[in-house]
């Protein structure tokens, strides 16, 4: 089923205890799209400025990634990000940040794109998601991300936005941020209260959690990774993954929930096992499958 | 099968966000045979000075934990722990710690303990831990924790203990430690080249890993709790219902070792529900049972 994503596309300048990438592809939207083009064909939607690197128009070569909705605008500046994880992998410092396009007004979403049933909108301003996910005329499940940044700034837009959602994806500090409850199931609970049906808190290298409103609790441990190289874009490629595997079931039992978190928890083990899209880029489905089935067998007891 | 435990016994005063209680019951080897003994009979060893209260003969009351090894020495005092978890819920911050009667002689071992099978030695001196082992004829499961101090003061007896035991538990703090490794599944494996044919890492509320030399890998979560009243103990009796139910079963398939896993984060999970013993002392086997049986209906997928 058709799965269409809105966020960032970006120039990353990474340094990990690994190494450092100046100037590698990444934002929310690509590892998204990536990630979630080994389920489902993805209808990308995003903006880029005249400086974005002729590479982009490659990336997703030989994917099923309609990338009709990716905007050069001229006269504006890419995306850009320089982060580290030099003292913790599991948390970036943000050494800069560009807004650049990202700070004017939000991309088009091509007309064919507004029966898109699937819709995941990448972390952006949440007033802005709201407005794109107004343009889709009958979606039947739409998850969003947000970050800090909007919860300490826009809060109101954000829980305006929460009414609106099927799912939130977000991380740890996030939900506490949010809420104000340490305690992440708690949180959770508190993130529902505030309109969406499920919400994922995803924790890093310890996991994720998935609550319900009707009352499922599901908790997943990270794949054990033994070498992480980058972990830019581990969030974004887990989420593309279960949306991706969403989109290719058409219901949401607790069930189908729970493998499409489980995929996602595979392909970001990808993501994180090379810097920027590389971990992706040297994986396909027979991996991603392979991956899945010995992590359910690890998990069976 | 008979499952024996040497250990420390003390007087714990412990703050956390909760409250405080003040000179209450505590230690590993009474956290660990509270918890293993919902599973087969324990043999408990343990010294205590002559200021231990009363109440420490009632704890086991209707428990099938032979006592006979718990000595009460004269002139001497028992240990005491003074921790606060105020600041983090998920590592205790030691405000005061007396060793008392656990700096002097080791406790003995009743002769009638000594054709015990399964055999735990909680966190205690390395050398002390191997003389104990020493004493035992024909061990079938020997599984060892160990903490900070003897990590720091006592690395060469610790690695001579760990040629001669089956598994060590240990938390991620300490693997990092002992191994100078970050990345918990290399840390893991090395402290399988230093002996062990297994290694537990617990994770506090992220769960537990688990590797073999064998080339299993096992990851956990913890049971999601929603009220984490004091953590005192929990690593004990994740170490306890482990024990306890592999003592039951007499073989270590890579599926009984994941039940038992399981099993430990449950009996964990009640004992972070109250103050001291107060969680365990409020649960029993069904519940025990119940627990397990969601916490794996929960993780399948």
């Amino acid at each position: 089923m058709s799965l269409l994503v809105t966020g960032s596309i970006g120039i990353d300048t990474i340094e990990t205890p690994a190494g450092r990438r100046d100037d590698v592809i990444g934002g929310s939207a690509i590892y998204f799209s990536y990630a979630a083009s080994f389920f489902t064909p993805v209808r990308l939607v995003g903006v880029v400025g005249d400086d974005a690197p002729a590479m982009l128009d490659k990336v997703f070569d030989g994917l099923d990634v309609d990338t009709s909705g990716l905007e050069r605008r001229e006269g504006s500046k890419t995306f850009r990000w320089h982060g580290s994880y030099v003292k913790d992998l599991n948390e970036a410092q943000s050494i800069e940040t560009r807004l650049g396009v990202l700070a004017e007004s939000a991309p088009i979403i091509p007309e064919k794109f507004t029966d898109s049933r699937y819709v995941f909108l990448a972390n952006t301003h949440p007033a802005l998601q709201e407005q794109l996910l107004g343009l889709i005329k009958r979606p039947k499940l739409v998850v969003a991300d947000t970050m800090n940044l909007w919860i300490s700034t826009e809060r109101q837009a954000l829980l305006q936005l929460l009414k609106r959602i099927d799912g939130l994806v977000l991380n740890d500090g996030e939900a506490r941020l949010l809420t104000e409850e340490r305690n992440l199931i708690v949180a959770a609970k508190q993130v529902l209260s505030y309109g969406p049906k499920f919400v994922v808190i995803k924790k890093g290298e310890h996991g994720c959690l998935l609550l319900t409103k009707g009352g499922e609790a599901f908790v997943l441990p990270a794949y054990p990774a033994e070498r992480v190289i980058d972990p830019t874009g581990a969030g974004d490629s887990f989420a593309g993954g279960m949306m991706g595997y969403l989109a290719t079931q058409g219901h949401f039992t607790p069930a189908t929930v729970k493998r499409a978190l489980a995929y996602g928890t595979c392909v970001a083990s990808f993501t994180i096992a090379d810097f920027s899209l590389g971990g992706l880029q040297a994986t396909d489905r027979d991996q991603i499958d392979e991956r899945w089935n010995a992590y359910k067998q690890a998990m069976s007891f």
